[in-house]
């Protein structure tokens, strides 16, 4: 055989064997309107005889995690955990008592708290959150996920992922993107797990933070993570975190509540092909059904803007096969 | 041949390839310590067989820019851009004269304007770095550095880049490092060059930070730079920023100022094999020579802790056999 037969007949079998490939890349969608929307813009981005070939330094892909990637009823993860550190440390910090929101908090009394708002939970996660370092931080993050157990689902919460999602991170990722996680949940609360579960590398992790300072501690040179907010990385803060972390607008946005509105708005507002998704919880009997009224998650005004703005609206409970990934 | 011989020779011509590319890899450093302890670092970190191997998801470098990477006398780059856009945009912010150090600026009065010191700087680089988005800015800055020539080389800033830093960022990589920038310097003044000259992309670029905020402009969703500071990556905000953006300690470090001292004190006393560097300017005749009683790039401080911390000082005179990187 030729040096050139054989080369023709290695493109011939790399090609039937990633046409397979690519065939069974997203299993657990159903065939429809959503899942041919992703599949079509893939392979317009990346088949480079394509005219919306997008090169692959450009083909940046973010993803909202809570009720995108995992699961955010009956309250997000975060809170969960912030709610059992308040009361592990209450004992250290007797001038908590004074304050409203966390004697609420330490006393379990939901209702004081609720009425609180957004206010009262970022007051309970900054204290909650800091005193330690960074790495220090994220070992008491992975023993508490590794112990806590989802209310409803009796399963670790980094086992309530959803397997589509996971299915649709790789396969952008085996398609030349870089996947980025852009959160309104802590930066540091999702590093410690999102590469072992995601996939996707702390430098890829984008979050709400609280203030690092750095510290010479007993002559060790330290961070020290502060009781006082740094960035909200939720609504209108997601494009600037985005472009603080990244520096490039994306190609495409995946979220599943009006914290992404924005987000979606800056990345489908760019030149070129562009892709906007929304997960639409709609399967109350295998996971949750809520939009517009829900308190955790809302999805109203992204909702109403998605027809008219070509966003694929992923109904959960037509277009996926399963929902969580299978028990490891 | 048997696959198995073919196997083994294919090995063999690789590793004996793989050899001379390594021989060759820092061309422009003479020998040394410096290249020695260069290349022992990164061939115990990178061979699968050293006790002190480190997983490539780990080997992180960092680098500071002005004086590490490029040149920094006789003045900072960006603060020469900052210099001709506050005379450039002086006739629309007819209010910048009120402002002692605007006027300084506007008028060149140079003696003022350093009285004034960091602060004043810092006031000067807000005000002429804000106003637009920052895709908008990107194009400001490299149309800039288009025209723009450094007074004593009569170059392209961009071509004052010292060519042994350019080949270790390409060694490191080349061995499975990922390399950032991590510079006191502006983060969206470097962006749009730094893949082009560096090889490192935006997401890999960590700076000093002016505050940006997400609006609808006449219906279309954009990023506006605001007059007002977000985050100094200098000093002890070096370890907060890489902290932020990395979300790992590196293994390496390299500076050549007391602005770096904290990044390498913070990078190398985490446990491993680590490696710290520091660029000593001792060269008046092709570039500068000053260190203690400089103004711009002042290392003192550092270079006194060096030898204790085992830190590598590279002689410029004696360990580079060329400065720049050749004229394209």
């Amino acid at each position: 055989m030729t040096l050139l037969a054989r080369a023709a007949l290695c493109a011939a079998l790399l090609m039937s064997w990633s046409g397979a490939a690519l065939a069974q890349a997203l299993p657990s969608w159903n065939d429809g309107p959503a899942k041919t929307a992703i599949e079509t813009f893939v392979k317009k981005v990346s088949d480079p005889a394509s005219p919306d070939f997008v090169r692959p330094e450009e083909r940046i892909a973010v993803f909202d995690n809570d009720g995108t990637l995992w699961v955010e009823q009956p309250m997000y993860t975060q809170l969960a955990f912030a709610l059992e550190r308040v009361k592990a440390l209450a004992p250290q910090h007797p001038e908590w008592r004074q304050n409203p929101v966390l004697k609420a908090a330490i006393d379990g009394d939901m209702k004081t708290l609720a009425a609180a708002g957004e206010k009262g939970i970022i007051e309970l996660v900054m204290v909650t959150h800091a005193g330690s370092t960074p790495a220090d931080f994220h070992k008491i993050v992975a023993s508490w996920l590794d112990e806590a157990r989802h209310p409803r689902f009796k399963r670790k919460y980094t086992e309530l992922v959803y397997q589509p999602m996971l299915e649709l991170l790789a396969y952008l990722r085996d398609n030349g993107f870089t996947t980025y996680i852009v959160s309104g949940g802590g930066i540091e609360f999702m590093r410690p797990w999102a590469d072992k579960v995601y996939g996707v590398p702390p430098a890829q992790v984008v979050g709400s933070s609280i203030k690092t300072r750095f510290d010479m501690v007993d002559g060790k040179p330290t961070l020290v993570r502060e009781p006082s907010m740094n960035f909200i990385d939720d609504g209108p803060g997601k494009p600037v975190g985005i472009n603080q972390h990244i520096g490039q607008r994306p190609i495409a946005a995946f979220g599943n509540s009006d914290g992404d509105l924005q987000m979606l708005q800056w990345t489908t507002a760019g030149e070129g092909p562009r892709f906007g998704l929304i997960v639409h919880h709609t399967d109350a009997e295998r996971e949750y059904a809520y939009d517009r009224q829900s308190s955790v998650g809302r999805l109203d005004k992204a909702l109403d803007l998605a027809a008219g703005q070509g966003w694929t609206v992923v109904d959960m409970k037509k277009d996926w096969k399963t929902i969580f990934a299978p028990a490891k």
